[in-house]
């Protein structure tokens, strides 16, 4: 474990710019790390934005090959008052490893660094061929990884992509992942008066930007959890009964994932949808947070003239992003109050992706899971989005299989992320049964 | 004017505890000032919270003794980065001086300091007696200088209180302010789930802390200014009909007003209700900012778990703070959506006040206003609280004239907040005048 705490303990941001010098030595690591383990033609491929780490083994000839992807960046760790150590000072407590990337994803990209290193280590080789492909900006919506793939660079040629970047739908039930949400990410720039003024003397005829924040967003979302944004629930694709009924029998205990796992007094979300319909198969508005006006300590008494709303919409197939975000500016046109301007500006997006279960990639590797963790392997969809699936699919004509050993109560993206110690050895198990499988032997 | 360069330089925020020996520093520039003038007794009187200042010149028998009021803390500076000069670096462009407090309240405060000291320089004497009493917590609510003037101690016995702290209804036209809005300033803390979540993987169960505090906000205001707490409205006093008058008679271009002064595409507040009376006799509703989830750079995609909304209300005759507080509490049980919690915490507040324009220390301001300024003075009332207002009539049973020097475009509380240099000097005439007025020489 000494390496994957070396590789916790850089801090990876690639949402802030100022930790750019990390994010290379994050790569760096990698890069360093699969060339010692024995991969050929390990190296950092320059482009916009942060490097993509690539390195192969391909002495298995008219064996399957494998693209293995994952990421080394992680996300932002504030608030750090929250984190009970340091996000980046790698620490195990209770059988699992605390730190910003534990789970999402260098634990994960670890699993498959550590299933090829320890083949080559013990048998000199490998029973299928591997090409790593380990990107930077998967949290920052960094563009390199899809500018490169959509060339279809000869490199790159392969049979399937395995994805760990996922969570298993409970400890010790293999879960594999078989689709995704998409996303549509921005800001609304909201724009009052010339500055922030005196709430005393301009109180009754100054525009409030965060107030008119505050209607935009009541506007767009129901307090229901309804989007109110016309057109765009039209192309929303139901799944299939076969697909829901499976979803029914997932062991799932409600009143823990409202006590336990989300800890609030009440769900959230469309009261008529059933809750795994609700993460899974229909689009959501979240906003993440309002900068503007004062918000330090004491009382500041400002109308602030500027808010900026960062805000995004998950999608689900077969809705367009380009499309969903000429929807919301057009709401958002209607929805600005009076004496504001409200403008939409889009920092990122993917479409929603979804896999066929009877793909053999998928079956071989449910396969191998099952006997790891002796436990019949699920077929769960996950709210978040990884736009790579969509990429692969498209510029490679490759599956994606996703087959990932986080939890759900890892906090990824939330303080005190973490990863637990057993499924990263039971993972790394997996990975090498799989192989062994996919190789024949 | 370089005397009040360097008070200017001091950065006495009080709202920000980092800057507490700033503050201390800017309450002995005042000491130092005066008794260096040659009041007596200068000295600062210490207690909960920041020093105020007290100093006096009592030789003037059977002379009426004035209480000089204003205070050497001001508002923080932020956002920095839309000041064309720093804050704290005080600098004349165009017959202005731009300074954070340069018209609220260093530069007003200037103005009594001056009009004394040049008196002392030139005559050795004043026509009147003096008591200065200059605070450090006006921006913060603090309310050291409340505790100390309602045990009404002998030394502030006095017949009114002349206070530099408003503006002028336009240049050139002497003004004398009559009413003051009161304030309940707070913050609503909302808390839905244990921590912040991804986006994801929790969006359609999770509920959004930053979504329910806007869903809050539009709830306790609608869009066109009414605020929705029940009773909020029950006590609010109608001005007479003299006053209403008076104010349609006052010199105002709206429409330069909206595009100068405001700079937005419309007025904000109330639209069945003259724009005087919003901003005087009706009570508004502000939100000044929300901390919570993630403003940074880049695309960060949590759940917001806690938010805190930075809120007011400014009252008007006769509401009672205590009473709006907790009519405040009551509409946010009432409007916090399905699970988050919301409660509030009450950070300040003061009642509204209004003075009689026939009391004779309100009457010869107005005449030596008029003599300095060559115009007739005008009775407005201000949109803004100062609380003391209330407590010096309640505790010592003294008047307070309100006459102040800013102009309506100063920016206070703002970036860029300046004061005419023109008006300092005119501002100082018309303390000498009224001091000789009242001395009856």
């Amino acid at each position: 474990m000494d390496d994957l705490i070396a590789f916790l303990g850089i801090p990876s941001i690639s949402a802030l710019s100022e930790h750019s010098g990390d994010v290379r030595r994050a790569a760096e690591f990698v890069r360093d790390w699969l060339a010692h383990a024995g991969l050929e033609h390990s190296r950092l491929i320059e482009g916009d934005g942060n490097p993509l780490v690539f390195a192969e083994w391909t002495r298995a000839p008219a064996k399957p090959t494998l693209l293995l992807y994952g990421h080394y960046d992680v996300q932002p760790p504030d608030p750090l008052n929250e984190w009970t150590t340091p996000p980046f000072d790698p620490q195990i407590r209770d059988g699992s490893l605390y730190a910003r990337g534990a789970a999402d994803d260098k634990g994960q990209v670890y699993i498959l660094m550590e299933a090829v290193g320890r083949l080559l280590r013990e048998r000199g080789r490998l029973p299928v061929n591997v090409k790593f492909l380990i990107e930077g900006e998967e949290e920052s919506g960094g563009e390199h990884i899809e500018h490169y793939v959509a060339g279809a660079p000869p490199e790159l040629r392969s049979d399937a992509a395995i994805i760990c970047d996922t969570a298993m739908f409970a400890p010790g039930l293999p879960t594999i992942t078989t689709g995704l949400r998409g996303l549509v990410y921005g800001e609304i720039h909201v724009a009052g008066a010339r500055t922030d003024l005196h709430s005393g003397d301009y109180g009754g005829a100054a525009p409030n930007a965060i107030e008119a924040a505050a209607q935009i967003i009541a506007a767009l979302k129901d307090r229901d959890g309804h989007i109110r944004i016309p057109g765009l629930y039209d192309r929303v694709r139901r799944p299939s009964d076969a697909e829901l009924a499976a979803w029914r029998s997932l062991p799932f205990d409600a009143k823990e994932y409202r006590e336990k796992e989300i800890g609030s007094p009440a769900l959230a979300g469309e009261p008529e949808v059933p809750l795994f319909e609700r993460l899974w198969s229909r689009p959501t508005l979240e906003v993440h947070g309002i900068r503007g006006g004062f918000t330090g300590e004491g009382a500041k008494t400002v109308i602030p003239a500027r808010a900026v709303v960062k805000i995004s919409l998950r999608l689900v197939p077969d809705q367009r992003p380009e499309e969903v975000a000429r929807q919301l500016e057009t709401a958002l046109a209607q929805a600005a109050p009076r004496g504001v301007t409200a403008a939409f500006k889009l920092l990122s997006s993917a479409p929603a992706s979804v896999v066929d279960p009877e793909n053999p990639f998928i079956r071989k590797a449910a396969e191998a899971m099952e006997k790891v963790f002796g436990r019949k392997t699920v077929y769960v969809r996950c709210g978040g989005s990884i736009p790579i699936v969509g990429v692969f699919e498209k510029s490679l004509g490759i599956p994606s299989v996703l087959a990932g050993f986080g939890l759900p109560d890892d906090n990824i993206h939330a303080p005190n992320e973490k990863m637990s110690v057993e499924n990263i050895r039971r993972g790394i198990d997996a990975m090498i049964a799989y192989f062994d499988a996919l190789g024949g032997s």
